[in-house]
C-alpha cells in the first residue's frame, strides 16, 4: 500500500476508536499537544529553519518565507489558540431533533463527529496545528497534506502532536502527515472515498479548483473571493469612503477584502472622484468603466477580465450601475459568492440586494473585512466556505460535524 | 449551447428570480400543478403508453415497465402527494442563528434556497413531479435528466408543470427537463458548476457510483443500503423473529431491507436453527459462515462477496460472532452507513453499538425498515443521504436548503 493508502486506513480506524472519547479525553489531549509544540520548540525552529533556507536556495519570495517562518511568538500563538479550542463548547452529542412517535419509537438526531477529515494547503505551517487541533476536538481523525515548502516544519509539527497524543486517550494514528509532497499523493487523496469523508483545500484558487474538479470525495470549497461594495444613490458619503477603505485597504490580501467597486452613477457625479482621489492616495491602482476613466485620469480602463479578478493587493475595478437590480446582477455573474455589501440609506434597496445577491454573507452598511470566524464568535474556523451544500461562510466547530439518528425501540416492526 | 448549457443557465436565472418569491406564490404554484396534471391526464397517459410500448419492444422486465407505468389512480397519488407538500411549513427564511455584536453589528444566519438542483434519475417518472414541487417548495430551480425509458412521460409530465408556473408568479425556467437522455448530457451535467449548485443521484448503485466519481458538482450520495441486524446474546428470541422477518421480508427491494444477519454464537446455539427454518420458509436463500452452513443444511457457504452485497430480494447472508465489538467491526468494514440494528437486553451493549457503528440511522430493538422520510415525520422525501456532508440519513425540505448570513450595520469598519 501506498504512503496515502496505509495513512487514510490508520486514520479511518482511529476515527472509531474516536467516537467513543469524552470531551475531557479531548480536552486533556489539546492540552497535552499545547505544552508538547513549546517544549519542542528548539527543535521545531530548527527544522523550520531548513524549510527557510531551502525557500531562499528556490528564490520564494520574502512574503512566502514570512508565512512559512515561525519564531518563538508564533509557537506560543499556537499553544494559545489550542487553550482557546480546550475552552470551547464541544458540539458532539448534541441532540439537533426529537422525535417520538405514537408507535412507541424514540428517534434523537444528534451531532456526531464527521469521521476523518482531509485537508490539502499550502505554506504555512500553522494550519497543520489548526487542522488537527480543531478535527480532534469535533472527534475526527485528520490526514494532513502540506507543501513541500514547509515539510520540514510539518514534519516537526506533527512529531510533536504525536509525543503528546501518546500520553493521551487518543489513537495516535487520528493524526497523520501524508510526508511524500509530490502532486501524485494529493491525486491519491483526490479518490479515497474508503477513508475520507470530506476533503477541505486551503491555499490560492488554483489549488481549490483542482481539488473541486478531480476529488471524487466530497468537498468543501473555500476561500476565493471577487467581494463587492455597491455603493446606492442615498448612501452617506463619509461612511461611504471609511467603509470603501477599510474594506480595501485594511488587509488587502485576503479573501474578505473588496476587489470591485459598484457605484451608482448620481451618487458616482456627487461624490465619485473624492473616493477614488482617496483611494489612489493609497496607491491603489484602479480599473473602471469608460465612464470612471473620463472623469477620473488616473483610472485606467476596465477590461472583462477585471470583473472577474480578485487582485488581492492595492487594484480595484470600478463600474457604475443606474440602480440596485443592475449592481446586484453583475455581483451575481461575476461575484464569488463570499461577502457583498450595499452602503444605502434606502431600507427597500437593501432589502432587495440582501436578498438578491447570492453570497455567503450580505452586508448593509459595514465592511465585508466582518466575514471571519473570530469576528463571529465562532472562535477558530477551518476555511470560510463559498459553496452552499454543509456550511457556508465562516466555518465554526459544528462544521466538522454530521449528524446521526439514534431509534429506540421494543420491538417494533413496520406495517 | 448544447441543451444542458442552456438550460442550465436558464435555470441559473430563474433561481435568481426565486429569491424573492413568497410562501403563498410557491403554494399557489404548487396547487396549480396538481390541477394541471389532473387536467393533463388523457394526454399524461398517452404519452406514457408510448414509453411502455417502446419499454416491451425493448424487452424490459414486467417489474421496470411496472415502475414506468402510470394510470389514473397514479396521477391521482401525485397531486394528493402535492397538496400535502402545500400544507408543509416552508424553511425558507428561518432564522437558525442571531448574533449581536459589541459595535452594533447584527448577524443573522437564514436559511435560503440552494440555488439550482440537479436530479439524475432512472424509470419512474414520478421522481419528476416529487424532485420538482419539492425544489419549488424550497424555492429552487431544478434540472431533470431522467432516464430514456421514461422519456415520453417526462416530457408531457414537465409540459403540464410548465402550463401551470405560466398561470403562476414562478419563472417558467425554474423547471428544466433535459429531453436527450445520451450518455453525454449526463456527463455535461457533472461539469455544470457554474449552473448547478448539487447533483442528487436516483438509481441503483451504478448511477449513484458514477456519479460521485465523475461529478464536480457536489453530490449528495443516496440510497445504497448494505443494512444489518445484529442479535445479540440477550436477545428476546420472539422479539428477534419478527424483526428479522420484517426488515427482511415487508419489502425485500428498498434500501432500508436487511441484507445480512450478524447472530452472537451463544444466541445462534438455542435459537438459531429456528430462526433460519422461518426465512427459509418465506423462500429466503441464505448464506451463512462455516458454523451457520453445518448447523443448517438449507443454506450454502457465502464467499467474501456475500458480505459486499445489496441483495435487494430474497436473500440474506448470516455471520456468527463473538461479541458487539465483532459485529460493529463487520458493520464498520462491509456496510454502506445505512441502516443498522442491534437486538438486546444488555444497555450497555446498545449503547456500544449505537455509538460505534458508522450509519446515518441506528436502531436499538427496531426494525430497520423505519428509515424513511414519513415514518420520521418529514413528509415528501428526495432521497435518504448515505454520505456525511449536509445531510444524513431521510432527506426532508431542509435538506434542499442552503444558509446566509445577513449583517446589518450603521458604518461598522474592522480595527
Amino acid at each position: 500500500m501506498s504512503e496515502v493508502q496505509t495513512k487514510g486506513k490508520a486514520a479511518k480506524a482511529a476515527s472509531y476508536e474516536l467516537m467513543g472519547i469524552t470531551t475531557a479525553e479531548k480536552n486533556h489531549a489539546l492540552e497535552l499537544i499545547a505544552g508538547q509544540l513549546q517544549a519542542d520548540q528548539s527543535y521545531i525552529l530548527e527544522e523550520n529553519a531548513k524549510d527557510i533556507e531551502q525557500g531562499k536556495d528556490r528564490g520564494l519570495s520574502d512574503s512566502i518565507l514570512d508565512r512559512i517562518m515561525l519564531s518563538e511568538a508564533r509557537i506560543k500563538d499556537m499553544a494559545d489558540a489550542i487553550q482557546m479550542l480546550v475552552e470551547m463548547n464541544d458540539p458532539i452529542g448534541e441532540v439537533l431533533e426529537t422525535i417520538e412517535k405514537e408507535n412507541g419509537l424514540s428517534i434523537q438526531k444528534q451531532r456526531v463527529p464527521i469521521g476523518v477529515v482531509g485537508m490539502i494547503y499550502e505554506a504555512r505551517p500553522n494550519v497543520t496545528i489548526d487542522a488537527a487541533t480543531l478535527s480532534l476536538k469535533t472527534g475526527n481523525a485528520v490526514v494532513l497534506r502540506g507543501s513541500s515548502s514547509a515539510k520540514f516544519s510539518n514534519i516537526a509539527l506533527v512529531k510533536s502532536i504525536h509525543t503528546a497524543l501518546e500520553k493521551s486517550n487518543l489513537p495516535v494514528d487520528a493524526v497523520q502527515l501524508i510526508e511524500d509532497t509530490d502532486r501524485e499523493t494529493a491525486k491519491e487523496l483526490f479518490r479515497l472515498n474508503d477513508y475520507l469523508d470530506v476533503l477541505i483545500p486551503r491555499g490560492g484558487k488554483n489549488l481549490i479548483d483542482t481539488v473541486v474538479r478531480e476529488s471524487s470525495v466530497p468537498v468543501i470549497e473555500t476561500g476565493a473571493g471577487n467581494c463587492h461594495i455597491y455603493i446606492d444613490e442615498s448612501a452617506d458619503k463619509k461612511m461611504a469612503q471609511e467603509i470603501v477603505l477599510n474594506a480595501k485597504l485594511q488587509r488587502p490580501s485576503v479573501c474578505n477584502a473588496i476587489e470591485s467597486l459598484l457605484v451608482h452613477s448620481n451618487w458616482f457625479k456627487e461624490n465619485g472622484k473624492d473616493l477614488l482621489e482617496k483611494l489612489a492616495e493609497k496607491d491603489v491602482q484602479i480599473y473602471g468603466d469608460k465612464t470612471v476613466t473620463e472623469a477620473f485620469s488616473k483610472a485606467e480602463l476596465a477590461t472583462e477580465e477585471d470583473w472577474h479578478a480578485e487582485y488581492l493587493g492595492l487594484t480595484i475595478s470600478v463600474k457604475l450601475v443606474d440602480d440596485t437590480k443592475e449592481a446586484i446582477d453583475h455581483i451575481n455573474t461575476y461575484g464569488t459568492n463570499h461577502s457583498e455589501a450595499i452602503l444605502t440609506e434606502e431600507e427597500g434597496n437593501a432589502a432587495m440586494f440582501l436578498q438578491g445577491v447570492d453570497a455567503a454573507a450580505v452586508y448593509h452598511n459595514a465592511s465585508t473585512r466582518f466575514t471571519d470566524g473570530s469576528e463571529f464568535g465562532y472562535g477558530a474556523e477551518i476555511g470560510i466556505s463559498t459553496q452552499k451544500l454543509h456550511a457556508r461562510g465562516p466555518m465554526g466547530l459544528p462544521a466538522l460535524t454530521s449528524s446521526k439518528f439514534f431509534i429506540k425501540g421494543s420491538g417494533q416492526i413496520r406495517n
